[in-house]
């Protein structure tokens, strides 16, 4: 159950209460549009990753305009968003625990699914039938193997392995992401497509086909779809537009959809109001949230249910909006999207997938 | 609907499955018994503060220790607390919005429900019969009337107002909490604690009783409860001890009770391993998680669904106890706790109020 029940199709902004998740219909539109034509004008495999947004609706909207599917990160939120009626996803990440397994082979009768793999210890624990992607590591210093030798060692195990069927490389640069620099971002970039590059060809060379290549994230797909390299890209933020993506040079082109609504609900009068949005309602990881249309203002502070703004003229009982520091975490806080058009509640989304940790 | 489904009872430590919030019941009852001891010796009433639990169960373990009741921050806080038994909350916060005041008022009849006010404009606001607290600023800087005059003229507008009954001072300081330093921590609370005596005394020479003040958190209470001026204590972290208490230097006497529990999901060999826990399974607010009984190995980057550590000896797929940075946004992740007892799961709580954020 919800711990707080969602506002009536058609109550006006004014009358939703804070905290709220919101989202402008519009600008939302607009992002899932300009996302889609650049995908389809530079022939190019559009995956959106779900891990920003959690919810079936909006996956079912990115694959109405195209997309081929999704990607996720853990097979709880596969669970959910293949209950939702999502019919093509990738875990764009390791799974190594044999119930997570088993419950990813359960999931693969139902729609298509495929894992990322990183180490060859886990091949004999896959589930089969399957589709593997060897997941490289291209930057990120994270996850993956590393490109070239490693990585062919292991899709060959792959490919050798009876009902697994190499899927193909998974080239994720997270880090170049948020580079603020377009120069170091593009370079970043570069480096992530020429590893991917290099391990294909030894790949071919060793007669294992490698159809797919996918990665890139809203940071830099304008690169990927560029780079001859990537034959799929996974930008999620996209949707939404967070404040730590506006703050890259040249930053991605986007609006703003993604909202936390908030009330002031003090206002001592030291040049400072607080609002009730803190910490537990919008993600402060990446830096503050900004507020939206009022560029003069900050919020200086987050505790756990309190936001300290200053440099407004903010009165007590005002609403307003935040724009999250980062949208994935804090969408992760909310059991449900206000959807907003015209200045009322549109429609009422689940974030299926919130809380999906396994 | 949990998006997991929680592990049996009586299933082994090494087969729950990760990321999960973790509670070991010996640590925690003992932290429980501790803190009602300590109060009852000081004959000081006890009212722990429920934000960092958010979980009926766990309030009601504490009101059958002697707690006269919980506070929490938000009025569905209050709700989820009140439908899972709890029959007296104090809403330590301001609450400024008519319909929220309403849900108040039907809380009020179903339990002992009182709230706080800052600001002379809500008192029109405020639903009848209710108990009204006057929130001051002892140094926090955050909500609260000045102490002194204003507050009394607060309180006498309270006070005259029928129906409404003025119930005391809230008189909480947050930002002493965490100072590190304990001289400099003592000498936070003792200004808060001077500032609640005088604004007591200036009502009680205006003919408003005032019986009772209450603040304190986990890091003053030991000042708090020996300052003569605090009737009532509120600490709400001392349950679980997260790292960052652990920072403070003579930190409160607990021991770390709640952990995220988690898995080595890849080993690419470079000095690192990876960890399934990012900063949605465990808040990175007030810093990163330490790695329980491993003093060497830091959690030294978190990205949304991963976390990196370096410094030790784990392998692929080894399970671990992370010591979360900040233990209330961290809880707040979760469905349910994972209550452990000699290596297997006992029971299973549920985080009645997560996401109760209106």
């Amino acid at each position: 159950m919800a711990a707080t029940l969602p506002p009536d199709i058609g109550t006006p902004l004014a009358d939703v209460e804070t905290p709220a998740l919101m989202l402008d219909l519009d600008a939302f539109e607009r992002n899932l549009a300009h996302m889609a034509r650049t995908a389809a004008a530079a022939n190019i495999r559009l995956r959106p990753h779900a891990k920003s947004h959690k919810c079936a609706e909006i996956a079912r909207r990115q694959m109405a305009l195209g997309a081929v599917g999704v990607c996720c990160q853990k097979v709880s939120e596969a669970e959910a968003l293949i209950d939702g009626g999502v019919t093509d996803v990738l875990v764009s990440n390791e799974v190594v625990d044999p119930p997570k397994l088993r419950r990813l082979a359960a999931l693969a009768e139902r729609a298509t699914v495929a894992v990322c793999v990183d180490d060859e210890r886990v091949v004999p624990l896959l589930p089969t039938p399957l589709d593997v992607l060897v997941e490289i590591d291209v930057g990120g210093n994270r996850c993956g193997i590393a490109p070239g030798e490693p990585a062919l060692r292991l899709a060959e195990r792959i490919a050798n392995t009876p009902n697994l069927r190499f899927g193909g490389l998974h080239a994720y640069q997270g880090a170049a992401q948020h580079i603020r620099s377009p120069v170091d971002r593009a370079n970043a970039a570069a480096r992530a497509a020429h590893a991917a590059a290099h391990t294909a060809d030894l790949l071919r060379a060793h007669g294992i086909p490698c159809n797919l290549i996918t990665g890139g994230g809203s940071g830099t797909y304008q690169f990927d779809i560029t780079s001859g390299v990537y034959t799929e890209i996974q930008p999620g933020s996209y949707i939404f537009m967070d404040a730590d993506y506006a703050r890259n040079e040249s930053p991605p082109p986007f609006e703003h959809s993604l909202f936390v609504y908030t009330q002031v609900m003090s206002a001592p009068g030291h040049g400072y109001v607080v609002v009730d949005a803190g910490l537990k309602a919008s993600a402060v990881d990446s830096g503050m949230p900004t507020v939206d249309g009022c560029p003069m203002v900050s919020y200086t502070r987050a505790s756990d249910e309190h936001g300290v703004l200053t440099g407004g003229t903010f009165r007590l009982r005002d609403k307003l909006r935040l724009v999250p520091g980062h949208c994935d975490p804090t969408v992760n806080l909310y059991d449900y999207y206000v959807a907003i058009r015209d200045g009322r509640v549109e429609a009422i989304w689940p974030v299926d997938a919130r809380g999906a940790l396994t």
